[in-house]
């Protein structure tokens, strides 16, 4: 039986904890949707990126929940880094992103949400443990109210319904959510021209659950410089919904979980189009 | 006084009849939202293109109502093309894309919307309407229930507030939405190496209320084959905010109120910004 399993259904105590922390940050980002003063500057995060005063508010929520949590857990997350709560070593880690984005959030673009993921910190060395060791994973679009969990070996669901990934294997009718914008825009020009249709919505963790669903046939992101907690959670839901994630060579992700590791991805509905997608970007 | 407000304020007449449109289209898309079978093409739309089920459903709706209204009346929409409905000469011709963003409707991506812009046709030869005519201009986004309007010479507003586009002049920090898959990556790759941050939703008479709202700092489709009835509304709604909207070489839109006129488009939140686009284009 899966960790969720184990500990969750057992005796549901990081899954009522992870309830209440979607509920409260929901609670605290909403009134500040589309609030020029919410988008200020207040600080630098751990990985040394401006942070918002929305971004603080929802951290904030996750900290004070986890803190009021008897048992010991480790937090990673953006602003913060990786934070250690609570006496003796960890039960679990809660990799959070409390507002993926963020700049949708402001200007009320309808996609922005929380993403938590949980990994089964007690047979490991806790800086051992990788994006592979993700047990647990949520995501809550915010905007829309959808929310997408998937278990380890159990499977991933939408709003409770089994989520079921796209079975589209011909590039030329697919639809793919990328991030082509900066640096990268050259390396998939022939893809570009290629596909049906392209989006860019600007929320990597809805994006990649999109993957899972079937609105999406493919999302990927090349610039290399994604964020473990932005993506920790909706790897697993594609992947338990039978969908293929990768680097931008076709390796498996195995960031460590913490907010330094950064990757690129490449998220598929199917093997097939996964595929024909790494001969355009000249990967195989 | 404006024609919304001559014919629009003292009886109400074309204003019950559009928001009639805009609650019988929704009640009408509402239940094919997210269904694979509202994606079955049903026959071929008069502008050539594949039509499918849902959009069907939403143009009939339109037809309907506008064939109740006892007073002559062009309705110019993508499947039917050209229709005069009642006797005599038009009142109006209202242009109508009865749903916008289609495919993301049928996948539950929340950008898709009814766009209506309506133009008088007392004081014109029928076939001489131009995009120049409207005025007057209404916008639903279906998925997140946000209302724009415009009335020339008058205004703009999203469920009553009042547009303000953005100001943000300069164009590394700036938010553009832009559909660049397709045949003209090359000419603005330029652009997007230069700017903060792109979005591609895939509705552009939403992603034309962005700029009006300030959500976007501009939105740009190069493609040369959007349809007037799909800008036709946002157009106006845009420009009543105060921003720029042009072709791609920044002269004005002018095509004619039926269904083959084709253009490119670039809408702007301000005049600067606009300059500096094209600029990077190399149209100036």
């Amino acid at each position: 039986m899966s960790f969720w399993g184990k500990i969750m259904k057992e005796d549901k105590f990081w899954r009522d904890v992870s309830n209440e922390i979607i509920y409260n940050v929901e609670e605290a980002v909403s009134p500040l949707v589309g609030k020029k003063e919410a988008g200020k500057i207040v600080k630098m995060g751990a990985d040394g990126t401006p942070t918002k005063m929305i971004d603080v508010a929802a951290e904030e929520k996750v900290i004070e929940i986890l803190k009021d949590v008897e048992r010991p857990v480790t937090l990673v997350s953006e602003e913060i880094g990786e934070f250690k709560i609570g006496e003796g070593s960890s039960e679990v880690f809660f990799v959070v992103d409390p507002l993926d984005g963020t700049s949708n959030a402001l200007k009320k673009i309808p996609a922005y949400g929380i993403s938590i993921a949980v990994a089964d910190a007690r047979n490991h060395l806790e800086d051992s443990l990788t994006i592979q060791d993700i047990e647990v994973g949520l995501v809550k679009n915010m905007a829309t109210g959808d929310l997408y969990e998937a278990v380890k070996g159990e499977g991933s669901w939408m709003n409770g319904e089994e989520l079921i990934p796209s079975v589209q294997d011909d590039i030329s009718s697919s639809s793919i959510g990328a991030f082509i914008y900066g640096t990268k825009v050259q390396r998939i020009n022939n893809l570009c021209k290629m596909i049906r249709r392209m989006r860019i919505l600007g929320s990597v963790a809805i994006e990649l659950c999109y993957v899972a669903s079937g609105a999406y046939d493919a999302f990927m992101d090349l610039r290399g410089n994604l964020r473990i907690v932005d993506i920790a959670a909706a790897k697993l839901i594609v992947e338990e919904a039978g969908g293929v994630v990768t680097d931008q060579s076709g390796g498996p992700l195995n960031g460590k979980l913490n907010v330094r590791e950064r990757t690129a991805i490449v998220a598929v509905g199917n093997q097939n189009l996964h595929k024909e997608i790494m001969k355009f970007m000249g990967a195989l």
